[in-house]
């Protein structure tokens, strides 16, 4: 496989051009059905563009990154039978692609975000095909890139995306309660961030099992207490408990 | 202050310790009621140890970093009425110092493992005292060791408290759902280390809000969804909607 046609360009098509291009894959089409978007994506690494489905140009591999109820519709558009085409989604089986070409899926493990710079070696791509000739040649193809990939069922990588949601998107969301908290209170959210880089870090060395401290870890009643006193709102005072008593049930 | 005697002889004491012997700050003795336990924290450091609390020498400034119910127990029992005593809660007020001498707080906001090594310089302080000089000379000390000292009240520091459980104790348990997430579906837990990774390293440059990315950030139900029907655990289903409902609420 040697020329790719990538569909879509969100977040996902973005870093998978630039991931491409920087390992010497070529990419010879952007189509996204808003123009500016795909001349976004496209211009910057000098490939060709368009919004009309019936202008994409012959590939041997198409990639449908767009959102998963837009997958069905475009993937149905993709006339040319001797591709493979494959969808980027983690939660979405093969089938969910429409028309007469070998399948598969290509799904990438990471928090994208535009113009964040990506160690892309470093990335696991979890890949799965209708034919195992497919999973070679796509192996070949994406180990240019990254030096992690895998394949994967459907049902595995439902629960790869699902990890995903609890270590990053959950994660995340646990930061901004944090930032929240110091915004009320006056204090700068940078005063967290070396303690948000150690746990993140401290994962390096250790299971998370072992990497765990804290006040439900410690059944610390008393603080654990304290805190539900002065966080007011009721959704987050719920979320605090629930998760430490998680904790607590696990230690003690 | 030239001398220090730290109780207790878990983790805070262990990396206080540390990072004031790599300073050039002389610690004279450390106290614990298990002898054991302070021969281990002291005899790396070639440092005079205790387990009588009697048998406390004299010194500038003791740090008790027991946890916080021993600490007014401990406090009572140094007779040092020319001292400063300090203790490490995030959540006791001053006053639970119990004794006659100067009073403060000497809170380091960072999550300790005993055998991780630690860059002392980056950890945030937090100092509170009964007198302005006594803040002055628990300054001028702790720089020595970290160029992060701040002045807080027992109120910010018990919200900087919870912040750290947000940002680390539950962000860990986040990473230990993901870990056995990917135990049950034979899948290795470095698979998600990228991920972690460029989680923490992102809120570098972004703040918590800019960086969500994910399902519930998109509104997208269809996914949420698959993941509520394959997460086995009640509680956890409970956690994932709650704070899927959260992020929801933020960007929808």
């Amino acid at each position: 496989m040697k020329t790719v046609v990538i569909l879509g360009a969100g977040n996902v098509a973005f870093h998978l051009t630039r991931a491409f291009i920087e390992n010497t894959i070529q990419v010879k089409q952007i189509y996204n059905r808003t123009l500016e978007k795909a001349k976004k994506v496209a211009e910057e690494n000098n490939i060709a563009y368009t919004d009309k489905i019936s202008e994409i140009e012959k590939a041997d591999l198409y990639i449908v990154t767009s959102s998963d109820s837009s997958i069905e519709e475009i993937s149905y558009h993709i006339p040319f039978e001797n591709a493979l085409v494959v969808h980027t989604s983690g939660s979405m089986p093969i089938q969910s692609l429409k028309g007469k070409y070998r399948k598969g899926v290509l799904y990438p493990l990471q928090t994208f975000t535009k113009d964040r710079k990506l160690n892309y070696n470093e990335i696991p791509f979890f890949i799965e095909t209708e034919n195992e000739d497919d999973s070679k040649k796509l192996e070949e193809l994406i180990s240019k890139v990254s030096e992690h990939v895998y394949k994967t069922d459907s049902q595995q990588r439902l629960f790869l995306q699902m990890s995903a949601v609890w270590v990053c998107n959950f994660v995340n969301y646990m930061y901004s309660v944090g930032d929240d908290i110091c915004k009320k209170n006056n204090l700068p959210f940078d005063i967290l961030k070396p303690l948000i880089k150690e746990t993140a870090d401290k994962i390096e060395e250790l299971s998370p099992e072992k990497a765990q401290t804290g006040p439900a870890k410690r059944n610390d009643k008393i603080v654990i207490e304290k805190h539900l006193n002065v966080l007011q709102d009721d959704k987050l005072k719920l979320i605090y408990d629930l998760i430490s008593k998680k904790i607590n049930s696990k230690y003690n």
